[in-house]
Formats: structure tokens, C-alpha cells, sequence
């Protein structure tokens, strides 16, 4: 029995929020669990995903039997397009997952050569010498699942994102069974989310929300502006709920809440009543008070429907004085600028704004778990080894900590990105240790997502684009006036400095975008820096089939 | 009596957090409230700090009779220099207060010329046609005043930056009876401070977080760093009292840490017992379990003392295994990643890391008056107007708001930055109103203050530097590995292009500060940014005499 060695390698997520992705190598078979992206910080100018590197993978191409996906949130499938087009082999998920995955793969033109495979919880099925098991959890988002994969080692079980929400208000409970029956048979290795380590306690249901939001219904006087992450099919299901109870038709605005409004609504996870949806050009025909828009923009995204109609920039959504905008959201750390800025602009309409600033009540729950219910995982399923996975090196510490404390007999493992444990089993028991590094890394993408329309199919990294050159608008903004001074300058780098027509078209169009631009979206040099992103990228793309890195430097006079 | 109007025009700090300044104008004669600045956006690359437009009074010089600080912290001081070099007028403070902007002055080689005015709490001065009350309240910082300003047409008070602390380590009570006795005057217009306006409840005294610190003190085994914001005396003064309960030595790292403790001593804000404080160069000498280390730096800024400590580049101050570093401060919002970065540097070695999480109890106070206060003040000086200060639009917005409702007899004005209010008295009736818009705006200011040294006295604003070029040095930088891939390039606008001297020392330059940090440095964009702006800007000056606006801009490979 010797050398049934099992190794486990995490490409991304452990070590930083996002781009999940880990690998779990037998012999000759590779199963790879997720594949999600990242969104950039703001040093990195001019990039809109990071996605990770996956030079291992494809040095071992020909064993790569296929991703299996836990759910459909971006951190955990928005990096397929781009693997997908390095690798493409077949894609597990749930129902609901797939359809996440069929759109986005679309996007890109890149579904009809791909093949995704339906898995359903509670049916075993086999990727080479690895069968795995999907187990039904609760998150915010629907028909999500860990994954028990029985290896000639042990089961590995990787929760993937959850919490124990006993009361989903889907219907679909959390499968503690199945969980307690894996315990029974022995969990070798527990990967486990690590999102919410420093959270005490329980974390509370999704109709844990109810009872705020419905006072906030009940207190609108006019229009209600209902903002909420739009994977968060629960949230959706809950505010048309209230819609419908206090009388108000619901409009939705902003390509994301609309997709994923639609696919769960063609899964059954919605089920508004006949009549309750009106087309967005219905607003205006609408009395205020019979009115709830479910709006996009929670994060304060330049380009998004809030922000937009924020500042009088939206077609449909108009928000005025008397009007409650309710953001049932977090504030993700290092947006705060950018939404107070939105705020701002909605107290200036004399709008009511109410965000999670902890004043309001219970007005957005989190998906993962607290201490106490990775405590019960835990206790569940008593592994003999345990690893942390999703979070910055802070949380994985604190998640070994926690395991620790709670009783795990053989090892708590603290694995990076790159990492290779080993698992070896020998006679009877099973030695684990780190026996090396795979190259890992970000890979930056510029994946046209800020464009309305996407142009084509062409997924560049980073690297390329620094070959297509680099582009530098400098644009002059007296910050109170919103006016711009002197004409924009723009600096090249190895490309097109030696054309002074396609420079001076250049200058033209981001002097007719700053000119088309009101003076307070001027002023807000997120929204500035990303409509002369967009409009240049098309511009050089036409004219030069270039996609040189585009950088505005705004300058503050 | 017809034709005695007071206007109220504020500068800044009515519509952003930060470089607070508001002017007092009756007749011939102009008095000024405090001169802040305010750090910039991460947008704002290639800048220090932001100031106000002083144009209004730049354009009424003859008339401003001085500038009287509430007290010193950076958004109420920080903008002097600028703004004495443009307009040389009496500065009035408190003593600690001037104790600050004498040491500001002299870096900049303006206290000889400057004409700094002690104040005293409950001793009246005048101004011109103002008679001035200072009013002794509490603060995070020590010798804090409210003004009470006696105007022809009745009294303006304006609170500064206060909390009601009943209990003040330093001994000095916020004094309740002078702002009765107004209340019995009758007080025209109060401007109060809005910054916790949020916060429900009263905020707790400085004392408050004693009893945790004590705890932290009690447990910490081996080393104990202790950082908060370096003016914040009182913590200070209760970080070497316990460090000397718990038999430990303290050691001062960091500049701004060390100027404000020399002061506090000074002033005797802080006595501590003799042999208490060993110079830095002890410390290694020092048992692990007798030291404490107060050390700047609570906000990740780059080049402060703990970042430097966290990835073994500080000469003095080393972390290891088993240390505590415990942040006693917020995480002030739009600094969480540096913060956070700078956090998992230090669990990476090891050392156990207390911030205010939420989850360690109280071990940070804010020094600003949370909503029982503000009514508080409200119903003590029962003012006829009432004006918010200090705040984005949504904080005055909701403050006025607040007052409203606690009930102000006449009306609750919303002002922003340029806005002129005028109150003119009539009979026996005061009438304000709007009348009109000065010149306002925030200058972009490069004042060496990433430089060790400061070398020169000249601060020149963003207008000027873009005279002076713009210089853009562009490096690639492998995350992972933090390795540098190919030369460094620098791309320039207005300068120095026709230069290749010049460039190419530029880039020997970038080159040398790359190669001399270490890997985990590189990969820290925001350390990199400083330096190689830090360095750059030393040589282009010695070099060239010019003063280019420097913005790096890191490529992630």
C-alpha cells in the first residue's frame, strides 16, 4: 500500500479574498475545485479581473480530469473563461451554478466548445480515480454544495462557501445528515472556509432580514430604490415578496440583477406573481408609492445603475426628494470612498438613504459561517487533518487556531498558494507533509467588462497588453467646478507615438467624453477614470486593432 | 442699527473630513477659524497633502486680523504653512496647540517670521471688532478649545473637535459651566462638530479603555508594541502607565511618535517616572518581557515605523515570534488594505496582532461626540441658529437633521464650502441668509514630507509642479516572486524628454531602490510607490532644480 500518495495544491484563495482554485493530484488524475476571479486593487491601474496562474495545470494537461464547481459566485467560477481558453476540459456544477457559467461563457464566445456536466447533491459521481459527492449547503447565494471526494487516501471534504442557515428561504435546507454521515466514515482532510474566522457565534439566516426590510417597506413614502448583490437570489426573492405585500410593482435595472433575476426565475427560485414585474420604461407611468426598483450598484461601481442614477445619468431611474434608496448590502473593504461618494450624491436629492452602517437593524445578513458554525462543521464531520481555505493569511492563522482549539487529532495545516501537501498513507495511518511549491501568481486580465457590449473574444493578460503599449490620458480637473483645464495630453509607450493622427483623434475623444460628461460625474474621477478607459479602449481597437493598457491620470487643479 | 451683517464663510471642511477653516466677517474685519489639511486620495497620486483655497482671503487681505486654532491636530493645523506663506497673519492657540505649529513652522522655515499668540481657556481676547471666549472641552488630544466669538450682532461658537469626557486622564473637565453661562447669554449660532453625528449614545472617556489595555499588558509574554495615532496624548500617558505597572521599559519609535511625547513632556501632559524611557538602541539589550515599544505607524502608512518593522527593515524595532503588537486606533476607511497588509506581515511572524476588530473590547475611543453629546451641547447653549461643521454632505445633512429635531428656535442652516451666510441684525430680530459664493477649492500641495529631512522651504502647489513636468517612472513587478521583470522605464510630459543624461540616471536611480528592497517590500505597491517617488524626487531636485510631479506606476506581472 505504499506510495498511494495524494496531493493537495491550492492555486488561489489562500492568501488573499478570491480567484479560489485548488487542485487535488493522484496518479495520473487531476481534479480541480473552482476556478474564481479577483478584483483588482486600485494600484493596479488599467486591469479589470486578476484570475491565478494555472502554469501547473497546464504543465500537466494531459491529467486534468475537470473543475468541479461549489457555486456560482464570481470568486469561484470568473476565472473559467480565461482557464477554460488555456485548458479546456469539462466543467461540474450544480443547475443553477451551470447557468452562471453558460452566460458568462457566452460572453466570451466560448460555450459552444465547452462541456459542463450536471451534478446534482446527494449523487455520487466519478472524475478518474476520485468520486465525489455533492452535499447541499446554504450560502446567500442558491444550489450551492461542499464537496466530499473519496480518494484511495481518504475523503477529502472541501465545504466550499456556507453557512447553517436553518431556514433557507429557498426550501433546500443545509444537509446536516449527510455531513453527519461522513463523520461516521471518517474524513481524512477538512478544507474549510475561512471567511468569517473573526466572527463570533452563529451567523443569522437569510429571513433573518425580513422583519427590518418589512419596516422600511412599510415607512417608504415614495419610490424605493432596493440595491443587494445580484447573486443574492434570497435577497431578490425577499424584497419582491415585500414588494408585492405593500402594493409596489417591481422594476429592475442594471444588467446584473437583471441576469441572474432571470435564471432564477427560470429555475423556480422565484416566483413572482403575474403582474408584479414591469418593464423599466414603466417607471415613469408609475405612482411613486406603488414603485420598488431592484437596482444594481451596491459597491458604489462607477458604471453601475445606482451610480448613474445617482447623479441624473440613468435612462430609467430617476431618484428624487422623498424617495428611499436601501442598500441591503456590505461594505466591501476598499469601497468605501466610492459608495459614501454615491451617498452623497443621493443625500444631495434629498433621497433617505439607509446602508448597513449598523444604525438600521438587521438589514443584510452574511453567507459564511461564524465561529460556532465552523466549530459544528467541524464536530460533524471530525477530520484528522484540517486546512483553511478562502481568506489572507490573518484568517488562515486564525482558522488553525480555531481548529485547534476545537479538536482535530492528527494536524492542523496552514497551506499558501503553491503549497504541495502531501498525504501518504503507510499501513494503517496516513503521514501528511509539505513536500514543495508549484508556480502560482495572479494573472491580470483586461476582459472588456466595462464596455456595454463585449466586442470580442479576445481575453488578454496583463503581459500582452504591456506589448500593445501603454496609453496615458492626462486630463486637468478643477475639483469644485468639475471643469476641465487645457486639453487633455495623452503619453504613449511603445506604441503610436510616431502616429500624430491617431493621437490627436485620441485627444478628441476624451475631450468629447469629458465634455459629455455632467460636472458632477467630473468630479468623481472613478467614474471619469473608467468612461475614458472604455471609449479610448474602442476607440484604439477600431481604428488600430491595438489593446495597448489604458491609464487616465487625472490631475486635481 | 440696520446694516450690521456677520458673515459666515467656510473654507473647507464642510463637505469633505478634513482641512477645516472657516472665516468670520463683519465690517473691516476678518477672523479665521483654523487651518487644516487634509491627506489625499489614493486618485490624487503624486501628492502629500490637500489644502484649502484661501483665495477669499488672499483677495481681502487688509482685512484678516488673524488665525485662532481650536486645537492641534493635522485637519486643523496642517494647512499653516501653506497658508502663512501666502498670508502672514497672527496665529492664536492654546499652548500645547502652538507647541505643534511651532514645530510645523520650523520645518518649513517659517517660524522666524511667524507671530504665534498664546491662549487661555476662560481668558478673553480681541480681534479686530471680535471679542474671543476659549472654552476648555476634551478631545483625543490634550488643550483642546471651543471659541466663543462676541460679534456685533450676538455669539458665534464653534465647538472644534470635542467629546463630553467626565473624566479626562490629564485632569482638566471639559467645562460644562462656560457653556451654561452662554446658554444664559444666549449664544446666536452654534457650528458643532459632526463627525460622530453616526454614533448613537455618548462616546466613552479616554479612560474607558484602561481596563483592556490592562488586560492585553497583563497577558503579553514577550515584547509589546503599542501604537496609536502619535498625537494622542492621553493614550500615550496610559500606555507608560502601564507599562510601568507591568514592570516594562518603554522605547519611542517613530518621528511624529517622538515629537509628541517630547512635547507632552514638556507641557507635563506626561511624567513618567524616572528610567522609564530608554533610548531605541536599548531595546535590544531589553528582556523581551520587560519592553514596550510605542511605535507610529496604526494606519499602514509605508513608511512609518511599524510598516518598517513588520518586513525587518527598522534598525530598532524588530518583531518575532510569541510579540504583541497591539493597535490601539480605528482603521480610518479608504487605509484597510495598507493596514491589513501590514497586519499579515506580522502574523506571518508570528506575533500575536490586537486591532479593533470588535473582538478584543474596547481598546480604542473615538475623541469625537457621539449624538447625547451634540443634543447635549444643543441644550446647553440653547442657539438660535445652528450650522454643522465637519463632514461629507451626509453627515451635516444628517446633523442638521439632529438638531432639528432637539429643537434650534429659529433654524438649522446646511452650508458647504463658499457658501456665505449672512445675519443681519434688525430691532431685535436676526435674520440669516444665503447670499452668496466665494472662491473655494482644495490646492494639491508637495511637501517633501516622505524626505527624512525636509530640504527646503519651497511648497509649491499641484499648479506649479505640472509647470515643472511630469515624470512617470514604470516598473513591472512580478507579485509572487516581487522580482522586477525587465529595466525600468520613465516615461515624461514637459520635461527633461530631450534629456538622456538625465533619463537614464533617473532610471539607474529606480533601478538602485528596487534592487536595495527587500522581496517582501516589492511587493507591497504602496512601500514601492513612496520610496521610488521619495528618491526620484531627491535627485530631479539636486540634479535639476525641478520639482516634477512623480507618479510610479507599477505594472503587476
Amino acid at each position: 500500500m505504499a506510495n498511494e500518495k495524494l496531493q493537495i495544491i491550492p492555486l488561489g484563495g489562500l492568501g488573499e479574498f478570491g480567484m479560489n482554485c485548488l487542485a487535488l493530484h493522484f496518479g495520473n488524475d487531476i481534479l480541480v475545485i473552482d476556478a474564481g476571479l479577483m478584483f483588482p486593487e486600485e494600484e493596479l491601474l488599467g486591469v479589470d479581473i486578476v484570475v491565478p496562474d494555472i502554469s501547473y495545470l497546464i504543465e500537466n494537461r494531459s491529467k486534468v480530469r475537470g473543475i468541479v464547481l461549489t457555486h456560482g459566485h464570481e470568486d469561484h467560477i470568473g476565472g473559467l473563461p480565461w482557464i477554460l481558453s488555456e485548458l479546456n476540459v469539462p466543467v461540474y456544477g450544480t443547475e443553477f451554478t451551470l447557468a452562471y457559467v453558460e452566460g458568462k461563457l457566452e460572453e466570451h464566445r466560448l460555450l459552444d466548445d465547452a462541456e459542463l456536466i450536471e451534478i446534482l447533491p446527494g449523487r455520487r459521481f466519478s472524475l478518474g480515480v476520485f468520486s465525489i459527492l455533492p452535499i447541499r449547503v446554504t450560502h446567500s447565494l442558491v444550489d450551492c454544495v461542499s464537496l466530499a471526494i473519496h480518494t484511495p487516501v481518504g475523503i477529502v471534504l472541501h465545504t466550499g462557501d456556507f453557512k447553517i442557515d436553518l431556514s433557507s428561504p429557498d426550501g433546500h435546507p443545509f444537509d446536516l445528515q449527510a455531513f453527519a454521515d461522513l463523520g461516521k466514515q471518517g474524513v481524512l482532510v477538512l478544507l474549510q472556509d475561512s471567511t468569517n474566522v473573526d466572527r463570533t457565534g452563529f451567523t443569522p439566516g437569510e429571513k433573518a432580514v425580513i422583519p427590518r426590510l418589512d419596516d422600511i417597506f412599510g415607512a417608504a413614502k415614495k419610490r424605493l430604490f432596493f440595491s443587494c448583490f445580484s447573486s443574492s437570489i434570497h435577497r431578490i426573492r425577499i424584497a419582491m415578496d415585500l414588494a408585492h405585500k405593500h402594493g409596489r410593482k417591481v422594476a429592475l435595472i442594471g444588467r446584473s440583477i437583471d441576469n441572474s433575476t432571470e435564471i432564477a426565475q427560470d429555475l423556480g427560485y422565484i416566483d413572482p406573481p403575474p403582474g408584479l414585474i414591469i418593464h423599466p420604461n414603466q417607471i415613469k407611468d408609475t405612482p411613486a408609492s406603488k414603485l420598488c426598483v431592484l437596482i444594481s450598484g451596491t459597491q458604489g461601481e462607477p458604471m453601475s445603475a445606482l451610480s448613474r442614477a445617482a447623479v441624473d445619468n440613468h435612462r430609467f431611474a430617476k431618484i428624487e426628494a422623498g424617495d428611499t434608496v436601501l442598500l441591503s448590502s456590505r461594505v466591501i473593504p476598499g469601497n468605501e470612498k466610492a459608495i459614501y461618494r454615491v451617498i452623497d450624491h443621493l443625500e444631495r436629492r434629498d433621497a433617505r438613504v439607509i446602508h448597513d452602517d449598523g444604525t438600521h437593524g438587521l438589514i443584510h445578513v452574511s453567507g459564511h459561517g461564524s465561529q460556532e458554525e465552523l466549530r459544528m462543521m467541524i464536530n460533524l464531520v471530525r477530520p484528522r487533518f484540517f486546512i483553511p481555505v478562502h481568506g489572507d493569511y490573518r484568517h488562515l492563522k486564525r482558522h488553525v487556531e480555531l481548529a485547534a482549539a476545537t479538536g482535530v487529532p492528527e494536524k492542523v495545516i496552514l497551506l499558501e498558494d503553491g503549497d504541495v501537501l502531501t498525504l501518504e498513507r503507510t499501513h494503517d495511518s496516513v503521514h501528511a507533509e509539505k513536500t514543495g511549491r508549484v508556480t502560482t501568481g495572479r494573472v491580470c486580465i483586461d476582459n472588456n467588462s466595462t464596455a456595454d457590449v463585449v466586442e470580442d473574444t479576445i481575453i488578454r493578460d496583463r503581459k500582452h497588453l504591456g506589448e500593445d503599449g501603454v496609453f496615458l490620458p492626462i486630463i486637468a480637473i478643477n475639483k469644485r467646478t468639475g471643469q476641465v483645464e487645457g486639453a487633455p495630453e495623452i503619453t504613449t509607450r511603445g506604441f503610436a507615438a510616431d502616429d500624430p493622427d491617431l493621437l490627436r483623434n485620441a485627444r478628441d475623444i476624451v475631450a468629447r467624453t469629458l465634455d459629455q460628461s455632467s460636472d458632477e460625474e467630473r468630479k468623481d474621477y472613478g467614474v471619469m477614470k473608467d468612461k475614458i478607459r472604455g471609449d479610448l479602449k474602442r476607440f484604439i481597437q477600431k481604428n488600430a486593432n491595438r489593446r495597448p493598457l489604458i491609464m487616465p491620470i487625472i490631475l486635481e487643479l
